[in-house]
């Protein structure tokens, strides 16, 4: 039998679900379990997006632009007007999601064996894509005293090797919530500057932002357009997850005109998912008023019955809908899956996303967790009467 | 100003849209272009899975699972069981069209600088995929002459190295409309089990096989169950391009579990796709009827009229939509260039694909185009009359 790619043995197995056939099992017992591991939110998707899908009256589903539907790509630009971000649309490329989109980005600026920087804990797939291009991330630590703030410039200027390429953040934070200050994109501006690297920056939870923080794009630092690369998608913001629509930007010719190129080997990003994406552009701002309120209240409930539970700690981040906790345990892996096969509080458990995933330093993130709020209040303190319970009791306490 | 990326440098630019803006600005003068350079099909996509998007009732556009709808791979598999394939929902994984799924299993069973053979014209945009895993393109040439028949034992024998790790066949062919027979098919067997590879299987265009020709399929051939990847799309069947819905299937179980780990970075393919694709699995037999009439026709009016044209000549494939044609010309990218920016006949064009970037060997397919007869009977005819009128005053006619 042939055998598989080196790369292929080498592709993490998502944290967020490799808990999945124990939480499968708990249902079997007739657990009832809160996920708290994905960022799939139980929020509706704006009428007006299923509105346009309900209505699609096309006789046949074409082929859009490999970049994108040119309509919808105008459109996406005017929407980032309103963050005063101008970027035109052929300066945008839509794709199967910012996982797509982050794809191209690290296919067209990285050759395998460069590096990338990415402050530690980081979305977990970043590894996937890493692996995928065959570049080589290169952690910096953050840590959960500091809220998980951008780590100083010393500790950039000590991982840059002469294959470094690029920065990745991720803006505010997924898995820890954090909204980076003006002051500290000014750090990453003159890295970029001081070494001539790109700085890729995911932006998809853009428009979550809370205690009247303001979110500051990596499209406004001024001297490095043409070394930045915007990533997004309408997944978190319009609640479209399975839409698949994400894009990158840049005001980078090269990288455009090169990232089009595989961009045109695959044809074309969904069309259905383009549709209900560009009337969503519509959504009324009370929407997201209601959104934000909701998620503000959801954050709250878990930073305080997190933090009044004995011996665990969680930061109070003013973005997404993350929040990294650190618990009295030995191994948040274990702990986990405990919760799934071991646990049951008045017959309810919850699944949450042991941290050491997001971290790529072996060892990190042992004793803290990521929990995605995206469940409603009464859930989410059901949640966290159980999870509130299953730390008296877990046998690896700490 | 930092590099881009020696992947990104090499990536192709894609032969059928590189004349795009010669064929826009045709227009722009008012000239007709007839657009048989892609295979982006006129048929309408069966009335079934239209309705199933706009009777759309979710109330939340969620991920799928990261394999595809669970539904959706359960009905999949009933469907090839009409095929005499027999597979199981998790043999299956769907993808943002074949496109993706070609590039999991590209990923799953090859490092960078491993083999793949292929016969040569192929599929232009295997070169993206192969560039984009590392994958180096192993060509071995087919010729006009025999209609593009499988090459012979010696000419695979020949080309294998210790890296090679698979051969590719596109059945029927894209682009040139062959379709494999059983005792060709056969030869492949041999090959895979002689030298252990992996064979991978485009039949995206299955359904479409004329004169009384059946389809025979890669998953048909005994002993080599574990080496056999089949690529699969619903884009052609369904004249549903714009879904981006394929998948990849094997009974090699590493395979299966590895290809999935690249399938859960990218959290899953598009659900309004896969809900429009499991709903055309219901598509009544007529709909096929009438479309293989109607292709029929096409392809028997474009053979006749080149094979009439002075030094043409076109082979009179059995399958897909498509032909490869010898033109008396030098050069068919000049060709194709000057049809759209220097002739009109009767103030119409037609827009064809220079057969050059369908082969990996340069030189060759110099004097060959692709034509997709995706167009009705009457544009066609329209299509031609230019085309004839085009060679005869053509500077380059040989």
């Amino acid at each position: 039998m042939p055998t598989i790619s080196q790369k292929g043995r080498r592709m993490p197995e998502s944290p967020i679900r490799k808990l999945v056939p124990y939480a499968e099992a708990a249902k079997k017992r007739g657990v009832k379990v809160y996920h708290l591991n994905i960022g799939q939110p139980d929020i509706h998707t704006p009428e007006v997006a299923l509105e346009a899908i309900r209505n699609f009256s096309g006789k046949v589903v074409e082929y859009s632009h490999s970049a994108g539907i040119a309509s919808y790509r105008t459109r996406l630009a005017k929407y980032y007007e309103k963050h005063n971000i101008f970027v035109s649309p052929d300066e945008i490329i839509i794709g199967a999601g910012a996982s797509e989109a982050l794809l191209f980005a690290f296919q067209t600026i990285m050759d395998p064996g460069d590096e990338v920087i990415i402050p530690e804990p980081f979305y977990a797939n970043y590894n996937g894509f890493a692996i995928n291009s065959g570049v080589n991330v290169v952690p910096i630590p953050s840590g959960i005293d500091s809220g998980f703030a951008l780590p100083p410039i010393a500790d950039f200027e000590k991982s840059i090797t002469p294959r470094t390429k690029a920065i990745l953040v991720c803006n505010p934070n997924n898995p820890t919530g954090y909204l980076y200050s003006e002051e500290e994109l000014e750090v990453l501006r003159q890295l970029v500057i001081k070494y001539d690297l790109y700085l890729i920056a995911d932006e998809v939870y853009r428009e979550f932002c809370y205690d009247g923080n303001k979110h500051h794009s990596c499209m406004h630092l001024k001297g490095i357009e043409n070394n930045v690369i915007l990533i997004d998608s309408v997944s978190k913001r319009y609640s479209a997850c399975g839409v698949r629509i994400g894009w990158m930007i840049s005001k980078n010719k090269e990288v455009m005109q090169t990232a089009l190129k595989f961009a045109q080997a695959r044809l074309s990003p969904p069309s259905f998912g383009q549709i209900a994406a560009e009337a969503a552009i519509d959504t009324p701002d009370s929407y997201f008023d209601e959104v934000l309120v909701e998620y503000l209240q959801r954050r709250d409930l878990v930073v305080d019955r997190i933090n009044k539970m004995e011996g665990a700690f969680c930061p109070n981040p003013k973005g997404a809908f993350y929040v990294v906790a650190r618990l009295p345990i030995d191994d948040s892996d274990r702990f986990c899956q405990w919760l799934l096969e071991d646990f049951a509080y008045e017959n309810q458990t919850v699944m949450l996303a042991p941290a050491s995933g997001f971290y790529s330093t072996p060892g990190r993130g042992k004793d803290e967790v990521r929990i995605s709020y995206v469940l409603n209040t009464n859930d989410l303190a059901h949640a966290m009467d159980a999870l509130e319970h299953a730390l008296k009791v877990y046998p690896g306490r700490k």
